[in-house]
């Protein structure tokens, strides 16, 4: 029988009070070690493997002008990736985690071995016209997720940072918070790459519209997954589900992966469990889908360039609350008074 | 002829845009790579070495009950750093930074290897009934903290992250706060380390005591900080002054490393631009010197323990800055298209 999850937070709490600093003074990072150790479900969690799992696929709906970009660079950023110039090749480096690249269904598929195929199609439908993947694609993208995250937990690996690429990508994410919270559209949308006041506005409708057409109202939320989301996005919501019934840290990174785990908790409640929220970032609809998750972001940067970019500069903190928990000393095998005691 | 501070954040801007990222999608950590260029004097940092200054001092004013820990913690907690048992040895460990430990006059000294004695008394003088320091050890205080400073950047460090032990340091900090922004007592003096309703209130009564009994009010920056700092703070205040001179990069931890930095930036106007604040704390007087000082800091994570241990943990998030600015491939590079050009 595993330890409970309030066994655990005891025995954490009480180890990270033996240790040689007054009770509480680090803070939130103490808080942090806890739900990293009833994640992992012990009060000895250790170090901890990571690995960033980053998706990328196209969308139907970029041809709406919903995004700054041409459609064309989420293939380019896929060779970027691949090739090792992208932010979140310099920053998996440097937070010693290994990076993942998956093609979930970009336009075309790039044929380099450093990018692992798990498509979907090529590209989304547009969802202002009707649903942007079939019952079938989200499925499969779902059932993907959860197959790299049992073989990365296999592996040994107890974190999974989630990070994604995708010309619009975030319209997607917008019409799939505004169904799910639910919330309006003017509170889900924002700029995303760097949207004018005209393209806002057409982002805005772009995600109204899509809610009309796809009848999302009341609809199961695999439903409306299918119906708003993008491949990628179905993969990184199964990569959340997998995690959380294998008790792997779930680090999102910004508003695409919040949409995803937000869809993740919705299909099986108690998924957001094992999620911790690296950041919070300017799109107005990421601090609504954090809050209904119940997760306090760690750092507040004004990120918002996606990759898992977010998550990779928060895992340090992860690594630093665990190294705290297993390596300080105690008052009693340091010699300190414990005026706390 | 070294390049002027604003063609140097041009230069940074402009190849941070290059990048393959939306423009300014990195938020804060685009500001801080041009933050870091400019103190260092080039628009091409580079990755930076890094060093923790730990410096411990005991304090004549923790005999009057403002601290929750006794003065004996102090010495025990300069071999806690020795032995590499405490959380700042963990987390420069983690960070990697290399931590150099200073006694700067605990009570009696360790006879440590690991600690390098640069005592200037056996404790400050009780800073309620008069001067806390002579001038004399105010200036050797100093004058160590540089020379410390001078040895590092001389061995090729170019951050130094500052901390700071010494029970009893926050009322030292808070007296030196209100003395130098200025503030009333009831504004800088905090909890410290867990005090209750009772000590909170003779902390603010001995600070109010304080700047009364040395009649700081006019008084020159070095005669304040001789009157109302500790041996560490004056060391600290002397390591800053002496970075901001040779264009290394202070990264301040919490509230006592600040009033150090408030006292170097009142002693030399300009000080503050070598300055990055790594956090905030839930100390009130910390967010005022953060204002007075101009910075804004990285992290918010309720962190109050000190050691540098803030400092420690926002360290990676100054090394991504670099090595997104040094490792990044360009839209060029990458054939990435640059809707943003």
């Amino acid at each position: 029988v595993p330890p409970s999850e309030s066994r655990i937070e005891r025995a954490v709490r009480a180890a990270l009070d033996a240790k040689t600093k007054p009770r509480g003074s680090l803070g939130r990072l103490e808080d942090l070690a806890v739900r990293l150790a009833v994640i992992r479900g012990t009060p000895q969690p250790g170090r901890q493997r990571a690995a960033v799992v980053l998706a990328a696929a196209d969308h139907g709906v970029a041809a709406r002008g919903v995004s700054a970009y041409p459609q064309e660079v989420t293939r380019q950023m896929l060779a970027n990736f691949a090739a090792g110039g992208a932010a979140i090749c310099v920053l998996a480096r440097l937070a010693g985690a290994d990076l993942h690249v998956f093609d979930l269904g970009v336009l075309s598929p790039l044929g380099d071995p450093a990018v692992r195929e798990l498509r979907a199609g090529a590209g989304t439908a547009d969802l202002a016209e009707g649903a942007a993947m079939t019952s079938e694609q989200a499925a499969a993208g779902i059932a993907a997720g959860r197959e790299v995250v049992a073989e990365l937990a296999g592996d040994g690996v107890g974190i999974v940072a989630l990070g994604e690429m995708g010309i619009g990508s975030t319209t997607s994410a917008s019409a799939l918070a505004a169904a799910l919270l639910p919330a309006e559209p003017e509170a889900t949308c924002g700029r995303g790459t760097g949207l004018d006041e005209a393209g806002l506005a057409r982002k805005v409708e772009t995600v109204r519209r899509a809610l009309t057409v796809n009848a999302v109202e009341g609809a199961e939320p695999l439903a409306t997954l299918a119906a708003l989301g993008g491949f990628e996005i179905a993969f990184l919501a199964g990569a959340a589900l997998e995690a959380a019934e294998r008790s792997v840290v779930v680090l999102l990174d910004g508003f695409i992966t919040g949409a995803a785990a937000l869809a993740a908790e919705r299909i099986s409640p108690g998924a957001r469990n094992a999620m911790v929220a690296a950041h919070v970032s300017p799109e107005p609809g990421h601090r609504l889908i954090l809050e209904a998750l119940g997760l306090e972001p760690l750092l507040d940067l004004g990120l918002r360039l996606g990759e898992g970019s977010g998550a990779a500069l928060a895992l340090p903190l992860l690594h630093a609350a665990l190294a705290v928990l297993e390596e300080m000393a105690t008052f009693d095998s340091a010699g300190v008074t414990d005026a706390g005691r």
